[in-house]
């Protein structure tokens, strides 16, 4: 048996979202929040996979504003061998995964690609996932993992799975990639079966990326190779030439490869994921009192029902009376959202 | 005819309440908030004698942990003539007002006793009735002013009309004191017409006000004119004897004098009066924009109406799709309570 490279996990905290303003901020997007327990998103997705087997010192690839972030959160002894790739600029996912397809070890090193700003309450169910992926992922197929629908989501993108690559029945064929659906669209796939929400995680080899990209995506795996042979880099922190990459055109990986690529497979997976997108999500993964109340920070709540609640330190909120709102309190900003409308945070985020 | 000495005001700014947490506290309770315009409500109590004839130098009575406001307060050029009396603790109005009688200038001085911590937004109306008691009162009559109620209010004292005193019905003898009455008894009152808010406002001579207090309440008189006699006083401050001031009963002036005297009168005001008890009377009397919000300082208001907000410097309030709700944002606490139960402020109060 030939001795094959171990897994590198490549963690993508490009985001900078702002549905959960005010907390999320582009200085401090959700991925560096504890969000979701004790830990950033971030540093939880770190987690994921250092107690696992198989997988090699990953790599980060942040933006320029948040190293300081990334910094913080590999400070421990164990995180001494994370690397950082710097984006120069935000280019969307194909090509910041190129960037790291560039910088593994070597070209047959396969990539577990995971946003750094989702929540899985069941880790091992997605590494499980990987482990019956990879087989085909060294083979040279583009894995992606696909979340059984809860509801007929519009803000995802599905994945139609195809036939069974083995008798057991842990990885797919993908039959064919379908953006944001309407309520119709999402509705009848929640019903026919066989549709899964892309996740945005994805496992293949360096090699078997960029030989996709040059097929479909030439300009930006040119523009990628040129940034990274130009790149300044210690053993840490790798800074990718910012005028070369600026010429990438900005597409993201599904679009620029996943949709476009025949060998691309899908292996369900379920690990308890939430994207956290939004404040009513937040709600629905955080741990609630008798009243349906999601509390953290100092509050005082008296005869309210199902809020979400989060005041930073030294702030205190009172909250009587009230049901089903979402109250954020900053030092600075306070947000004060029915939970059912809480998307609607966009419109003041526009608004500042 | 005989000159007659001005008209002493006695402000008294003994309040501590907390029906307008978390902005009003025990160390900055609401009379040194710009609840209703760009000065504290103390300063324009102040300000509503200062353009008028026949008034002498103010005379503040407040706790020793208030003097600081006081002296931001009264900093300006006009307002170095102010006297400030110090009470060494709360012992309710009818020994306050003893205490400011007594530094009275000459017995004969007519004092207008003012609550800090009301608004008017027609002082002139209030001063037309001071001008019309004035004769009464300079012939030993206790005075005070009622308020025509605009709602069958429960939380105030009400007086009974009697007689008018002169052919133009400005003052009129008083019937009866009447407590806090229920919601039946205050709706008849409003029907039965001749009732009116007692407001704590009073006209009277200091000798015709210790007089009574010696018949009627000799221990509040004796404890009062002992801690004065051993007071430490310069031009600005009048500090009365601690240990003996404490010995004084702590009574309302309407207990103790009011409701017993028998040379008692009442001039019907209607000054544009509100006590601001409470947030819903704040948002009543404030301006407020088409949506029937009434908005302080920093918010992002966005389909939501009839709401109270106010924002302390350097804090932002983002309301969006919420309807009749106070939104109180302070740098430290933030109460959020719908407008209709924001008594209930009362019990995170207590919870503190």
């Amino acid at each position: 048996m030939t001795a094959h490279p171990p897994i590198m996990p490549v963690i993508l905290s490009g985001g900078s979202g702002t549905r959960l303003w005010p907390l999320s901020t582009p200085e401090c997007p959700k991925q560096f929040l504890p969000l979701a327990g004790p830990d950033s998103m971030f540093s939880a997705t770190l987690a994921r996979v250092e107690q696992a087997d198989g997988f090699s010192a990953p790599l980060v690839v942040c933006g320029t504003g948040h190293v300081a972030h990334v910094e913080r959160d590999c400070a421990t002894e164990q995180r001494q061998n994370v690397r950082v790739l710097v984006e120069p600029a935000a280019r969307n996912t194909a090509p910041a995964i190129a960037l790291a397809a560039l910088a593994a070890s070597s070209p047959d090193t396969p990539m577990l690609v995971m946003p750094s700003d989702h929540v899985m309450r069941d880790p091992a169910a997605l590494l499980a996932g990987v482990a019956a992926a990879l087989p085909a992922v060294r083979d040279g197929a583009l894995a992606t993992f696909g979340i059984a629908p809860a509801h007929a989501e519009t803000g995802y993108g599905y994945i139609a799975m195809g036939d069974a690559l083995d008798s057991n029945g842990a990885v797919h064929r993908v039959s064919r990639f379908i953006e944001k659906p309407n309520q119709a669209h999402a509705k009848k796939m929640l019903a026919d079966g066989g549709y899964f929400w892309n996740a945005g995680i994805f496992l293949m080899r360096a090699d078997a990326y960029l030989n996709a990209l040059d097929s479909h995506a030439p300009a930006i795996a040119d523009a990628a190779r040129l940034a990274m042979a130009r790149s300044d880099a210690n053993a840490r922190m790798i800074h990718p030439d910012a005028t070369t990459f600026l010429t990438s055109p900005s597409v993201s990986i599904d679009y620029a490869v996943m949709e476009k690529a025949a060998n691309v497979v899908v292996a369900p997976v379920d690990p308890g994921w939430s994207d956290v997108g939004g404040w009513a999500a937040l709600h629905a993964l955080s741990d609630r009192d008798d009243d349906n109340n999601a509390i953290e920070g100092d509050a005082i709540v008296i005869n309210a029902r199902g809020n979400l609640i989060r005041s930073s330190p030294g702030i205190r909120v009172a909250a009587v009376g009230v049901d089903d709102l979402v109250i954020i309190a900053t030092g600075t900003d306070i947000l004060i959202i029915p939970r059912d409308r809480a998307q609607e945070v966009k419109a003041i985020v526009e608004r500042i």
